[in-house]
This record gives structure tokens, C-alpha cells and sequence, in this order.
């Protein structure tokens, strides 16, 4: 690892394809890097004057003729940023042309015969990253804004992006930069045994900074929640419907949200978003009393699997009221249905099948009780409703949530040399061996926001982002 | 149908997605109508300063964010077109933010709850269309150049986007106007029986106009081949390795285009793209004198393609040269030797296994002959390069080429009209009747260019178009 920002990177222009590739009614290709513009107009003829480097102005958007030599290629638009007002920082050119696959390999082509060059994956945002425009942590928030498909993970990476999780980063690491700088002048008059650095203060600041760091590593498990979906079970005994219930929660989902085509069901299996929330559904096996030993062991998971979700829905079959023993149920799940981290909602399924008023009604009403007919579809609805209510109730809109699994690893290893710093004090190690440990804490927080990295945890990073950002 | 464009369409705000539906860097969200600049500035918070209907300025990118109440969307560009200086010549608003498909569908949502209406396909260029800014063949230009994956159908669309067929057909279209306005004038006479319209005048014109209708209707079996792709025969006696040359010419375009992502393989069998250039393989049977029925037909089918094809590729095994009666194919094919508008290119096939120089050499060299092994994909890009030559001959870059079966169409239902109309000149057919005819030869070109049209080829045409333009 080095101790400070690599600042060689390559000073060449760069472009790539901003929009996905793909046809569309238009496409936007970018470029960056200091001849970004004298090659743009080389190929730019705008239709309302003639344009130079001298008189282009910043923020402005040309219409124009796009041409190669004598040949016309695209009408289009151009904007030009003028650095460093502008993503990179550098001088940045924006084409808006027609959407043709065509053209934009076009472009493209002329632009790479002019010596510019295609892009890596994250790039733009790497430069913008090394030009101070953003730190790392804002970086990753790009990349993860990009990716977000859902309400919660795409307000946790806005907030990232726009430097929330990187100003408490800074926080935290100035408030023990100080106080380091006094025990290091401690160091240096060592052979007078003076202390600069109040002990007692030091100890209450460590506990601070303990509380702070395990606050947000405990809220990584949330973030990665966010991230990867809200786990639901469904659970309940044999029969009682779980799988036509969860068929008519992937069915409803269409009617909830809009009906703008896009990526609403993710890749995996059984994760829907409803309401900008992504549930992530864990199949059970049915839940009954069994000798069989391969039976019991898909229970046991079971059991482990409703130990994960954050929402449990009990499905039961209603119209056969008598099999339902609610206080057997209550009585089984009572941990769950305690346990504040964690939502039960009933599901009194096929009341379609019903011809009167289950006599366990009220025991049912006294719990959270959704009635519905899975088979007909009715009530679905309201079931995705309650679902999404028990989510918007676990409020985590104002407290910072860390989902990055780097920055999980780098808050652990900085509360670790905290606790060696605190046992360190305890035992009366000497100053300099303890500063190595505050050393050590500074140097972990540092990588969250990319004040201290190397070129292997930048290539990982930007590695993950899409072509053209 | 209706004789002037219907002028009642829906003056409603619209907003769609320009960019392709997937997750990229940016996506681009478009709104066009007079409700846009009110509507997107209730949701921008500008940078730099505030913005209002009033400061804001046209063609300027401002950053910004995107906002639903107090809650931020995301960080976006936005510029405001104000009309008639737009696309659509209306007042359309561009927002470009990043590229997650969530953000994407909730930024339309917003607009949608403001009381914006989701575009239906091609809704604004019909806007462009209606509010005078293009014609209609110009707007059908605008979807073959989004369609456009080739460096012919590209530069069709772009000519045709631009307004040089409009042009000559309102020429047409204007001659004969004049003319007709003389001809009715007549009419208004009759009792006195006086020619205002020179009858020798009057049949040149329409030679004139009959030839250029003629070349315009013939121009469209090449402007078809062009969006189709130019067909290619490759013939042979089997065995000659026909099917290994086709899987070597599909491996070398991968060398010989560029190397950027993008379709330049169609989905249509056989068909590739080398250098701009759109070439369709036909599969031919093998060549040789059969008795039986089945082959025969085989082979009949065979010579029936290589009737549509533009380049012949007969492929001869050169290794096995005395089999190879050059002097047999030349009189076999002598007539498509000869034919001007084909091009016949003998492919010397499996060079591999050539021991000695072939004895009829000479006599392939005279024609068109390239060496090639297609088993070692050797001279491969040779022959692609000879493909690529042999079309760039047929040079039709200077004249207008139709491409539209809805224009081949009317033109000829215009030149029909126009041969009526010199019939009943010569029948001495009374000159009302003869006028009949004249406007329909004037309707029919009416119609490519969308002066006079209706709902349904309106539909038809638009339809066709992909949401967001």
C-alpha cells in the first residue's frame, strides 16, 4: 500500500458510450481529457455560426452537423464543459446523436482515428476521483446508484454519493488526527516524561469513536438488506398455500408499480420490488411434525431460514379453521412475535373456501391478520401493502447505513486497533507502540473515503463500473 | 382520406425515456409540450442560482437536482429547448441523470403524476411532423437512420432525414402544379375553347416527369437491397468448400470491423456487415448435372438465385484443377459475366493442398479470380476487401435512392396517373377528365412527402418508431 494517491494517470482523451448499448432514439457518447475539444469540432460543423475553441462557451448545447472529411455522419447535438466544471474535472464534450448502433460506433471510430482512446469500465469517475472532484466513497456511490432498483438502495447510495457517509468518515478520522498529533508530540519529548494528551479525554474520545464505528458496522447488515432485498418467509404447515401466495405476490407486483417497462424483477429468483422496496422471498418447506429424517432436515433449515428474515408471514388455511390451532401457533412463534427486529404478520389464506366466521377469529384480529384468497387473487394487494408499511416503519432514513462490504472491512479494522489502543493504554505500553495502533485506525478509515489506496483497490473498484461513467 | 393534415392533435405534455431501456451511465428523459418548462422546473433545484420560467435560458445545461418535495431523486443535467428552437417545435425539456432504472422509472412516474402523458412511439417527430419542422418522408428518414446498421442504409436515412428526396419530389410536385393551375384555367373557359397550356409544352413536362419517376421507381430494387443487404451468391460444384468459404467470411468481419461493441451481425442468417457494407450470403445448392428429380429442383432453385443476386462468388477447387473446366463456367455464366449490373469473382479455393501452379492460371487470371483457403481462412480478408470494392463500384452516393415501399408506391401510382393522363391527351379525352387525372398524379406525390395524408398512414408510419422519438 502506498500512503498517498498515485497521481500518474494517464493524461490522454478518452471516450466511450454514456447511454446503453444498444439502439434507442438517441445515444450520448462522451469524452474527456484536454484535447477533448479540439477534436470535437474537427468534426463539428454548428448550424448557427462557426465555432472555435475561443468562442465555444461552457454549458451550451449546438446543433450541428457531425462530418468526417466531406461526409456527413449525424445531425446532433454538442455541449461542452469547460474544466474543471465538469464530472471529470477535465474538458469534457458530450455528443447527443441519433440512437443507431451505427452511428454511435461511428463516432466512435473517428474519434479513436484522432488518437483518442476508448475508456476503461469507471474511468470518467476514476479521473473525477483523482481531480478531487469526489472522494472513494463517492465514487463507489456512483456505482451503486447506478445499480440501485429499489427505493431504499437508491436513497442509501444518492446519500453516499452526495458525501453524507464520507463527511462522518472525515469526522471521526480529524477528531483522532488531533489527538494523535499530541501524543506524537508526546514522542518527540519523550525524555520528559510530559503528557500532552489528557488521558481521561482520550479514553472518553476512543469511546466515542467505539460507539460510532460499531453503530455503523452494526448497520451494514441493514445496508446489505437494502441492498440485496428485504428477506420475507413464508412459512406455515402443508397445504396452506404458500406457493399460489407467492405466485399472486409476483403477479400483483405488476399492478403496483407503474407500468413503465423496466427492470422491476431482479435476475434472482423470487425477488420482487413493491413500492420501491426489493423483498427478497425464502421458499420453506412446509412446517409439520415429522419422524422422517430428510423432512426434518429441511425443517431445521427452515427454522434457520425464519431466523434471517426480517418478515415472517404465516400462512394458514382459514376455510379449515378447526387444523388451525392459533394459540399453537402463538405459542411456537411467541420469540418471533417479541422480537422487535422482526415482523409476523398472519396470512389467513382461501377465504374462498369459507362459509362462516372462523371461530378463532378474534385471537386472529388480536394478532396482525391479512385475509386473503391467493387462488383468487384477492386481498393480494393489501398484503403487499402491509409489507411494504412494516418497512417504512423500521425508519432508517436519517442514520447513515454502510453497505459496502469494503467499508464494513475497513470500520472493523479500525475498531480493532482502537481496542489495541484502549488495552494498550490499560497496560501502560509505551506511547510509540500504541501510536502505531492510532496509526493503524487512521490508516483504515482513510481507505473508506480513498485519502489513503493503491492501485489494486482502485482497479477492483472502478473494475466494477459500467463502460462510459 | 383526408386532403389536408388533420391539425387536431393532442396538445398535451409528453415525457419518454430517449435513451435505450437498460441500466447504463445515463439516461436521457425527454418532455415535449407547453406544460414542460413549468412542470420540470417544480422539480429542478439549479446550482448555481434559481431558476424560473423566466431566467431560464434555452440550449444551457444546468446541474442540478432532481426533486419530488423534499426528497432529491437524483443529480442531473437539464436543458430547456424553448420553441419552436426544439425537436419537436415545442417547448421540450432534456434531463439527463444517471443511468439505473429506477431512477429512470421514477423520475416518468413524477411526470406522469404531474398530469404528463407517456409518449406513444414516434409521438415526437409526428409533433415535428405536425408542427411543420419535417416533412413526412424526412420523419421516416429519422426511423431508418435509427434502424440504420450499415454504412448505405446509414447514409440513405441521413439524405433522406435532410430533405434531398422531399426536395426532388416537391420539384416534381410544383412543375406539375403549375401546369394544372393552366389546364383548371381552361376549364373555367371552356365555352371559349382557348389553351392556355401548350399541348407541346405540356408532353414534354410529362416526359420529363415520367423519366424521373422512372428512375426514382427504379432506384428502389437498390435501395431495397441496400436496407436489406447486398445479395451474394456463392455457387460451385459441391465439394468446393462453399460452406467453409461462408464460415470464414462471417470470422473475418469480426477482424475487419471495429472491435466496439454493437450488432453488427443481423439476425437474419447469413447476412454481415463488412466495412459499412450490408451483404446478404444466399445458400446455394451445388452445381452439378443430375438425374434426379429432386436435385434437379435443387438446382433449378439455385439459378433462380443467382438471378436476384448482385455479386457471384463461384468457387472452384484449384487444388484438383483439372476437374475445373474454367472454359465450361465462362460459357456457363457468360451472360452474367457480361451482365453490367452483376459481378462475377471466381474464388481459387483449398491453395492449401496446391502443389504447382494451376495449368488454367492464366485463363482465371484474365477474370476476376482470387486465391483463397478458406479451410486456413488465408486470403480471406482478400476477398472480403474485392466484396467491398465491387460495391463501392456501383457508386450511387450523387443520385436519390428510394427505399420506401409507401414511396415506391405512390410513385408508381403517380406515373400511372401520368401515362393515363397522355393517353387521354392523345384520345383528345375532354381536358375535365384529363384534370382528374392530373390531380391524382399530384395526390400520389402528395403523399410521400405528407402534404396530404391521414390517420392511418400516420399511425402506420409512426408506429413504427421506438418510444422516445
Amino acid at each position: 500500500m502506498t500512503n498517498s494517491i498515485s497521481m500518474v494517470y494517464n493524461e490522454d482523451t478518452i471516450c466511450a458510450l454514456a447511454t446503453p448499448n444498444a439502439s434507442g432514439a438517441i445515444a450520448v457518447i462522451r469524452l474527456s481529457g484536454k484535447n477533448s475539444l479540439s477534436i470535437a469540432l474537427k468534426h463539428f460543423k454548428a448550424k448557427q455560426k462557426s465555432l472555435s475553441q475561443k468562442n465555444i462557451e461552457s454549458h451550451k448545447l449546438y446543433f450541428g452537423e457531425f462530418v468526417d472529411g466531406d461526409q456527413i455522419i449525424d445531425e446532433i447535438l454538442l455541449s461542452y464543459f469547460r474544466a474543471p466544471h465538469s464530472y471529470t474535472a477535465e474538458d469534457v464534450i458530450e455528443i447527443s446523436c441519433h440512437g443507431s448502433t451505427y452511428i454511435q460506433q461511428l463516432i466512435i471510430e473517428i474519434f479513436l482515428n484522432e488518437g483518442v482512446r476508448m475508456a476503461d469500465a469507471g474511468e470518467f469517475t476514476m479521473r473525477a476521483f483523482y481531480n478531487g472532484r469526489m472522494d472513494l466513497s463517492q465514487a463507489e456511490g456512483v456505482a451503486d446508484l447506478i445499480a440501485s432498483q429499489s427505493k431504499m438502495a437508491h436513497s442509501m447510495a444518492l446519500s453516499q454519493m452526495r458525501g453524507g457517509f464520507s463527511d462522518k468518515i472525515k469526522q471521526l478520522r480529524t477528531e483522532l488526527l488531533n489527538f494523535t498529533s499530541l501524543i506524537e508530540l508526546e514522542l518527540d519529548f519523550a525524555e520528559e516524561d510530559v503528557e500532552f494528551a489528557d488521558r481521561a479525554k482520550f479514553f472518553e474520545l476512543i469511546d466515542n469513536l467505539k460507539n460510532e464505528l460499531r453503530s455503523l458496522i452494526d448497520s451494514f447488515k441493514l445496508g446489505n438488506v437494502i441492498k440485496k432485498g428485504i428477506p420475507v418467509a413464508i412459512i406455515g404447515k402443508p397445504n396452506a398455500g404458500k406457493s399460489t401466495l407467492l405466485n399472486a405476490l409476483l403477479n400483483e407486483e405488476r399492478a403496483i408499480v407503474s407500468e413503465i417497462p423496466g427492470t422491476t424483477r431482479d435476475s434472482i429468483e423470487d425477488t420482487i420490488v413493491i413500492d420501491g422496496f426489493t423483498f427478497r422471498f425464502i421458499d420453506t418447506a412446509g412446517l409439520r411434525e415429522s419422524t422422517d429424517t430428510i423432512e426434518n432436515i429441511g425443517i431445521e433449515r427452515t427454522y434457520e431460514k425464519i431466523e434471517q428474515a426480517s418478515l415472517i408471514l404465516y400462512v394458514c388455511d382459514i376455510s379449515n379453521i378447526n387444523k388451525v390451532n392459533v394459540d399453537e401457533v402463538i405459542s411456537e412463534f411467541r420469540h418471533y412475535l417479541e422480537d422487535e427486529n422482526k415482523h409476523f404478520i398472519f396470512v389467513a389464506n382461501k377465504i374462498d373456501h369459507l362459509d362462516e366466521a372462523p371461530p378463532k377469529l378474534k385471537e386472529l384480529i388480536d394478532y396482525e391478520t391479512v385475509f386473503v384468497s391467493a387462488k383468487r387473487k384477492e386481498n393480494i394487494h393489501l398484503l403487499a401493502s402491509t409489507l411494504v408499511s412494516k418497512v417504512k416503519d423500521m425508519d432508517f432514513d436519517n442514520s447513515i447505513i454502510v453497505s459496502n462490504s469494503r467499508h464494513y472491512e475497513a470500520l472493523k479494522n479500525s475498531l480493532d486497533s482502537l481496542l489495541h489502543v484502549e488495552e494498550g493504554f490499560k497496560n501502560e505500553v509505551p506511547t510509540d507502540l500504541i501510536s502505531i495502533d492510532i496509526r493503524q485506525a487512521l490508516h483504515s478509515l482513510g481507505t473508506i473515503t480513498g485519502e489513503i489506496t493503491n492501485d489494486e483497490v482502485l482497479g477492483n473498484i472502478f473494475g466494477k463500473f459500467c463502460i462510459g461513467k
